[in-house]
């Protein structure tokens, strides 16, 4: 977006500002496309992450499949930025967007889960209203407990529904092993992720037994992504959050940075050992835990309320005043981007793009 | 805004989406409005809570002296709507920042809250570059811990110099116990809010004794609007949860319904006891506890991912299954609403209106 700030000092950026560092988004991007650039597995990266369709052509400029999105919504905003390899990693329930859905696809390359007869049905009900062909996956609970089939018997005969239904292009399998994502133990995570990668496989042999193509085995996020990225049989992973990080996923995977903050305003000195800030839970989340303040020795986010943040202080951080800006490193990078409608993109200490956020909010 | 779906039944709006019950609505706008109508102390509501400039009209239609904003974006856009009297109860610091809210001074009679010496003077400032006038109160901490003023001196020297500074015009003190609203024991609650109202009439005291009119004595929010509002010395209330209400503010307080809830579809029924929504962490907040399933018997909303909604099922919930709708009521409005861009208002069981929630996201 244009703003009369390009090219301006960090610090002259009115607060509370949704932050890219641009270097460590870039890099990180590159770590990430290195990783599968000479594997069997690719990368379709998670946009329900950045929201961002100027990201998202980075992604696949530098090698990605295609993308994922949440939402039919997103879905919506990437194909209208000219992306046509979209897998919405979810079911589109319900006649309105079932509508949308079919219509989008004649100007994308659209791919759904499913887990339902009879919503295979009224997928190819509207893709023959509109003359398209809707991709579809069977979404397989692979641990997770969320959507998808639960046995063999029920993967195998959605797969042949949906094979056999017109307006409709079967793909193949998704799941998403995300009970392993967190999980502290490299070694048990290794092995749970395993036993996950493996039902995936192992649905997706039984489909082709049943004679079927299978084409897409997609599952996996940013904290399984080498595991389940050099898994034998999956053909794409979907990670999101590596392109920023958070503290949540630094503390669980290594070899990619923070390129996500929220900068912030002191408002207030109201005591000696604390100050006041303009950002709250309505600029930063905190359902995995409060963000960490950046670079500021002897200083701790101790609360956040709707518009203020609360840091306690102890040594140098003793002289903040009103006016002094600090910087947040968000703990879930997700939820914090849906609440900001732009990102300040600097490169160095300089502001080098606005972007907008142009799927926040599409939820529908 | 336009809607093809006004008039239809709200079981036709699509997923999720953010309902108000405006018969529900609208009592509780009366009930409040009531409650003040012949009380010395006045309404000032708290559009933070909608952030949707026909909401406040009807609260100002139904009695309010003005309303309260906690950002200046948010005071930007309820301005644009036509409405005058605006308290921003917060601190406004930073350049930029300060320079919009010299200019909004022309457009509307905007007070907003000081704790700090300097930040009056860059008010003063700014406001004679526009040749406006800011309105101003010295904010007074009552106990909360947050912003404001700690002590008579600070309190008092404060208002001299808000007093004596040319483009600033002084009209009193401001101070919210946020401490006290969400205190179950009633005898407790009382005790503690009157010391709280004590420590801010007084203030206000100390200040007419040094020689300068105080016209407004703010506090009060929701949980404590019938204690404040009725505490001698006390000329408003800055209540906005009323007038949706969540399950927090139902555990408090009596006399007021529950009006917003947000409908969504269930996706999936991946087993016998669970069944998966459309309504996760991007759709409904929780950082005061899970929403609480509406009108269902045997189903409780269990866990909410980032797109998803678990719902674990017993007796007669037990018939659900993709495309049936639920609705939840948020256990937190304010923090909902703000991750939404329009509610759907219905009357019985018909779309009325569909209304931008224009002030969302304005978080400078």
């Amino acid at each position: 977006m244009a703003s009369p700030l390009i090219g301006r000092h960090k610090s002259e950026i009115d607060t509370p500002a949704l932050i890219i560092d641009l270097d460590a988004m870039e890099r990180n991007i590159r770590r990430m496309a290195d990783y599968f650039a000479d594997r069997p597995a690719k990368l379709r990266p998670h946009t329900k992450t950045h929201k961002c369709p100027i990201v998202a052509h980075k992604q696949i400029a530098a090698g990605a499949r295609g993308i994922t999105c949440a939402k039919l919504g997103e879905a919506e905003v990437m194909a209208s930025s000219g992306i046509k390899d979209i897998l919405i990693a979810n079911q589109i329930i319900g006649k309105e967007k079932i509508a949308r859905l079919a219509a989008l696809a004649r100007h994308a390359d659209v791919i759904v889960a499913v887990d339902d007869p009879a919503n295979a049905r009224d997928l190819s009900d509207a893709a023959r209203v509109f003359g398209s062909e809707i991709g579809v996956v069977v979404e397989v609970d692979v641990g997770m407990g969320r959507c998808g089939t639960r046995t063999t018997g029920q993967t195998v005969s959605l797969a042949r529904l949906l094979d056999s239904l017109e307006g409709l292009r079967f793909r193949g399998l998704m799941g998403y092993e995300g009970h392993c994502v967190f999980i502290q133990d490299r070694k048990d995570q290794v092995e749970k992720c395993h036993l996950a990668n493996s039902m995936l496989v192992e649905a997706a042999e039984d489909v082709r037994r049943a004679g079927i193509e299978v084409e897409i085995v997609s599952g996996g996020g940013t904290g399984t992504y080498d595991i389940t990225g050099s898994y034998p049989g999956v053909t794409e992973v979907e990670a999101g959050s590596y392109v920023f990080m958070d503290t949540r996923y630094l503390g669980v995977i290594g070899g990619f940075e923070p390129a996500l903050t929220v900068l912030a305003t002191v408002i207030s000195r109201p005591g000696k050992d604390v100050v006041i800030t303009d950002a709250g839970m309505k600029t930063v989340t905190q359902e995995f835990g409060l963000p960490a303040l950046k670079g500021v020795q002897g200083a701790e986010l101790v609360k956040l309320s709707e518009e203020h943040g609360q840091i306690q202080l102890t040594g140098e951080a003793a002289n903040l005043k009103p006016g002094d800006k600090v910087e947040f490193i968000p703990s879930h990078g997700c939820t914090t981007i849906n609440l900001h409608d732009a990102y300040f993109a600097i490169r160095g200490d300089r502001l080098e793009a606005v972007w907008e956020i142009a799927a926040r909010g599409k939820i529908r």
